[in-house]
């Protein structure tokens, strides 16, 4: 270890605090606020402890939970894209690759490139981890939306169609979790809050 | 697996959302807001990934990321204590105690228990990773503090034995890091942001 390593680990733990003013579109449970990145990244990750023995296959937890802290870090250059925008796709776009060159680029550069490539590894969603990790960020907010009559749903009239369309990627995941999520869209149009 | 496990589960993931309206005193780096439980253990999280290799002795990383993680969710009943409050103990409480017992015990029996050991072996600091886990939650504000000219110790008037004194706990977990924080405290003064 060079010290001038730890330098440049510091700078980056300074830089993403700008990760806490990323507003995201969904609220707090039960809240009229919205909830920012960091929020989110931390409630991911103790979904994934939490949660692993629903996975599918067998997990490396570690990596998830790498995954799930980092997932988001590229939004503070990039800002969040709301997954049902239209206008813009939510995919690994050239904005967030030149976002995570520069923020994980501050990093030593052994570091940096292990952490590039797990956030990669995220956005493929391809490994059993990344399934995992993309099924715990498709969980939240859904979650959220139920606690919260409809939240972003009933806000930007998204129908049933389209959140069934985003949400079954939980079952990459977990097919465990997906029959109970499945369970919670077919209430939310039952309760009105979701429309068919 | 019983589907009541999940259901369980689900319920602890629900309520722990509450940890992102705990204030802390600390505010984030250049701003004026206080930083809330949530964020605060997210970049504990991010810490820990990004400095385990400076750590004193081999650790288990993801054990290390479960005590960050969880470690101020008794806080959702028990309250954020300043850790230069002179009234109140900063230790275990009773009231952490019960609180510990209420949140996680939402949980499905084997884990409610799990993650109270871990809770509890945070609390004691002796292990390795508890060690390490705790000098993550010492450095953080520290970094805060220098970044916010002088922050918490200017605003309550903490001199430079009282930090002194509760930070070097970090060398506990990093010598390496410990020296890195020792020179920040020694700039401080020499900035004028802490008082001898």
């Amino acid at each position: 270890m060079q010290p001038d390593q730890l330098v440049k680990q510091i700078a980056f733990i300074k830089e993403i605090d700008k990760l806490k003013y990323i507003q995201r579109k969904t609220k707090l449970f039960n809240s009229d606020r919205n909830e920012n990145d960091a929020e989110h990244s931390w409630h991911l990750a103790m979904m994934t402890i939490v949660l692993a023995q629903h996975s599918n296959t067998p997990i490396d937890v570690l990596k998830v939970l790498k995954m799930v802290l980092i997932h988001d870090i590229v939004e503070i250059d990039a800002g969040d894209t709301f997954i049902y925008d239209t206008q813009k796709s939510h995919d690994n776009t050239d904005e967030e690759r030149l976002a995570a060159e520069r923020i994980f680029g501050l990093l030593p550069t052994e570091q940096a490139a292990e952490f590039i490539a797990i956030w990669e590894e995220f956005e493929e969603s391809k490994t059993d981890e990344a399934k995992f990790a993309r099924s715990m960020d498709r969980l939240e907010p859904l979650l959220q939306n139920v606690s919260n009559n409809g939240g972003t749903w009933q806000e930007f009239s998204v129908d049933y169609a389209k959140v069934y369309e985003k949400k079954k990627a939980i079952q990459n995941g977990s097919a465990t979790i997906w029959q109970y999520a499945e369970q919670l869209l077919n209430d939310s149009v039952d309760r009105g809050i979701l429309k068919k």
